[in-house]
């Protein structure tokens, strides 16, 4: 079995933002190995999930760098994995049969041959209850990072207060959605007025703000949380962070999951003030979604029971066709999408 | 029953380094309310615990800064409390009576009034098997802080690496000694060649390195940890912690007692690259050793056992007469102590 295949790959190693032009799609031939013991899939892709953290493999790394936490690091001219939702076109794997849906590790590519040994980064998905993309975005990693995050590392109780930044994106928008339904007092901030409006007009916050139209964070994030912030869900790090911890209250927690200030521009790095994290006794802590797997059977039940009652909305930016790609991801950091980014490659 | 009482105080707020000059002896009168009814005590006071936080209390804040988590702010003209031990030589409690030794919140004074609402701030001293500076140092709020943060905060486990900056501090020494005594791999820092001997020859630091004499903090600590920190012990903050946190391995906790590097300049603030603080799971928590008053008793027993049988070795670096605290002060911020300061300002 073989097909030719359309990928994204980066013409060079990207420094600051990514702008389409760093990117160009070329093609390769898949060939699956027709031999059962190979355990090979192939499969065709349909959804694909666009995400800032894809920005950090793009980078240039020393050899060690690449060797230890950036092992994923992408090199010029080859495919691109990522998360997303295919249907398998072939397989020589007992477990997966012709037109099994599967969701998990694919790639920006219109098919990707899962090797053998790369099985267990997909699973088959069972239900079609919920349209496909749901699995990348509120059902997907976004969902599982929103949940981790905020019950593992939060660790939130009934009637604290969260702050949540990048408020529309794809995890931020899910997290300020669980603890609603927790029963938190919740504020998120984001970058346009249609983003904060649909923060507070459908989403459920109880307050929203425009960060870009505000000039003094410290005494804004003072206005809406008058006794402290308890959480804060950090998706950005830099002068939000530190305007955050400046504002928590005794014991608070920041749980960190991305970056994208540091991302763009590695010099730019205001640091919180530490001697608050001292006297107020903070916790900050980074994590990723795949520290909570083992939780993903609770998150998965929960989350599809709140969106199957209508108590939990899934925000999606879908564009189409692989060539879209580069210009999605470039968005990503120009703050175009509104909730979770994800590509359409085909449609079935 | 009254006692005239020299005191320490300042002449004004204090911005950056502490000197001297900042200080002023002055003298009040002291009055026991004789009614048994005000569980009021009068103390002599002979040991007084010299600490960097108390720069924090010596700023001058905003009134709501000052509502809040500097409650404890100092004005110039007041007396300054402080961590010391004493004797007891009046008492309208019913729980002392005259020359009982006790230890806990004090001042920089030749005498303490502690009024009866206060008296759970200071406790008897049952034993005097050990020097009584120890109860000011080892035993005391330095011991306290080094078992808080290294057992409760670090989480340590046996085998894993730990550094500790200004480790022939107060606290320092003794979290080196109690992560040594507990089998891990534990490396310091200090500022001269024999802070750094004291640390290798008698308390048994695996290595130990002079920070003032290291071009680049980041290669340092990788030849120190080529495989990581798993817990890092963080007195001074700024680009030490930097620094560590680029070094860490993952899951790696990061224990913050106290910034010095803020404390005498506010506009000094090196952050950690949150980047790092994601993929590599780090978490950064503050404490005070009073987070952790109900290990006391635990923390008691198995310190004193410790010092008992030699395996705990006690650093204390003791100035006399109540005149020499503001030097002592002082000195804390230029490095001059090796070990817990303490001033003793009277000899029984």
């Amino acid at each position: 079995m073989e097909v030719t295949s359309r990928y994204v790959t980066i013409k060079h190693h990207i420094t600051g933002s990514p702008k389409q032009s760093d990117f160009e799609v070329k093609t390769a031939n898949l060939f699956l190995s027709l031999d059962t013991g190979s355990n090979d899939v192939l499969v065709k892709n349909l959804y694909v999930s666009i995400d800032p953290y894809q920005l950090n493999r793009m980078k240039e790394y020393s050899a060690s760098q690449m060797a230890s936490e950036y092992a994923l690091a992408v090199l010029p001219g080859q495919a691109i994995n990522a998360y997303g939702v295919g249907r398998v076109i072939a397989s020589a794997n007992p477990s997966y049969i012709k037109d099994d849906m599967i969701v998990g590790l694919i790639g920006w590519e219109d098919y990707t041959l899962v090797r053998g040994k790369d099985v267990i980064m997909i699973r088959k998905l069972d239900s079609t209850e919920f349209p496909l993309s749901y699995h990348v975005s509120a059902l997907g990693l976004s969902g599982l990072t929103a949940y981790g995050g905020f019950f593992n590392v939060c660790k939130p109780k009934k009637g604290e207060t969260l702050f949540v930044s990048a408020a529309s994106g794809s995890v931020g928008n899910i997290v300020g959605q669980y603890a609603k339904l927790f029963g938190c007092y919740v504020v998120g901030c984001a970058g346009t007025k249609q983003k904060v409006d649909l923060l507070t007009d459908k989403l459920g916050f109880d307050a929203a703000f425009n960060y870009k139209k505000t000039t003094d964070l410290n005494s804004t994030l003072k206005r809406y949380f008058p006794d402290g912030i308890d959480m804060y869900f950090d998706n950005v790090g830099g002068e939000m962070l530190e305007a955050a911890v400046a504002n928590m209250s005794m014991f608070g927690r920041v749980a960190v999951c991305g970056v994208i200030s540091e991302y763009t521009d590695a010099k730019r790095r205001a640091g919180p003030n530490m001697t608050e994290v001292v006297y107020k006794r903070i916790t900050i802590q980074g994590f990723l979604a795949s520290d909570y797997m083992n939780d993903f059977g609770d998150f998965l039940s929960t989350t599809s029971d709140h969106i199957q009652n209508g108590r939990l909305h899934v925000i999606e930016d879908i564009s189409h066709n692989l060539e879209s790609i580069p210009l999605a991801f470039e968005g990503l950091f120009a703050g175009d999408n509104i909730g979770k980014k994800i590509v359409q490659i085909a449609d079935n």
